[in-house]
């Protein structure tokens, strides 16, 4: 099978599934446009619901990032043994989910004032509810996210982490030991390691 | 196994999942708390990340609305023949959400003129960019949204629909005439029609 994924020059909602790709060992093309949100939008001709990323599979095209992390999840072997530990994991990166857009929430506010204040609720409350959560979570089940063992929601969440980072401006991780080591595992998984090295380096 | 449904006494999030379980043919205990958002978010014990619905199994607990409706779907068999068409299914859903979540926008905006200026917007733009592609992807795919034929993704939008018009105020898929009759198909399925007469009346 021929792949190839579409994003903007970031790591993004793309890492994750690249991350995905390199720890499967399959072969993607990493097809980079240029970061800037104004431009891609303008564009006329963008597929499907304008959004990115793109999987291109032996020439037929889909979208979305946690139905392509599922799909290439289930091609490295990232998955669970039976439905209730695949809904498991379902859940817990639909959870990762609402996460990221509850802090895309204060990273597009406009209003200078507004924005500042949607940072501090945002690092004061939304920040500490879910990560003491995911901390726990993952605590109890023997240092992954679900199911007792490395999963793609593994790879979803630490893929993520650059791209929280830079927009968060903080560490979120800091302090919840249990990520920082679920983080640390996966990043040095043979595939991943050699991804991270040689990926191009990006604002974030 | 035993399951338990629990959310608001409202169609919303929970009634594609009604309706799969009705489908399917698996009896539920379909638990209904009284729909009051500000009550529930002062609750100081609601479980896991705190949002309904939640789905216990067996005693088991777990929450989404999206991985609890494949979950479900997989029970009813409502499920693609291989990854690629799981992948359709999931792409087309997590697009639903979308769709959702910018409906959502503005029914959550306090401010009157923005709330009717968000609206105005909603119903000129993302309401006919997001249909007319839903209407053309249930077109070419034999009168369904993904695969060809009757999936879990084709009951998630339809069980939607009762709330997103009770949202809107208007019948979001009038003048589609494929996504009206995918509703009524799915509405007319054995198991559904029964469901929908004897479901409790609620205000959407």
């Amino acid at each position: 099978m021929k792949y190839k994924l579409t994003y903007f020059n970031i790591t993004g909602l793309a890492e994750s599934i690249r991350y995905i790709f390199s720890y499967a060992g399959v072969e993607f093309e990493d097809d980079r446009i240029e970061y800037d949100l104004e431009k891609w939008r303008a564009k006329k001709d963008r597929p499907l619901f304008g959004t990115l990323p793109l999987l291109e599979v032996d020439g037929k095209l889909t979208h979305q990032s946690v139905a392509i992390a599922r799909f290439v999840g289930k091609k490295a072997k990232l998955v669970g043994k039976d439905d209730w530990e695949n809904l498991e994991i379902d859940a817990i990166v639909d959870t990762q989910v609402d996460f990221r857009l509850k802090m895309g929430a204060f990273f597009q506010e406009q209003d200078p004032e507004k924005k500042a204040k949607a940072k501090e609720e945002f690092l004061k409350e939304t920040l500490p509810f879910y990560m003491s959560r995911f901390e726990k979570i993952v605590e109890e089940n023997g240092g992954y996210f679900a199911a007792g063992k490395l999963t793609w929601a593994d790879f979803f969440f630490v893929g993520m982490l650059g791209a929280f980072n830079g927009i968060v401006g903080v560490d979120i991780i800091d302090g919840y030991h249990n990520l920082q080591e679920l983080k640390n595992k996966v990043e040095n998984l043979p595939g991943v390691t050699e991804w991270i090295e040689k990926r191009p380096k990006t604002q974030f």
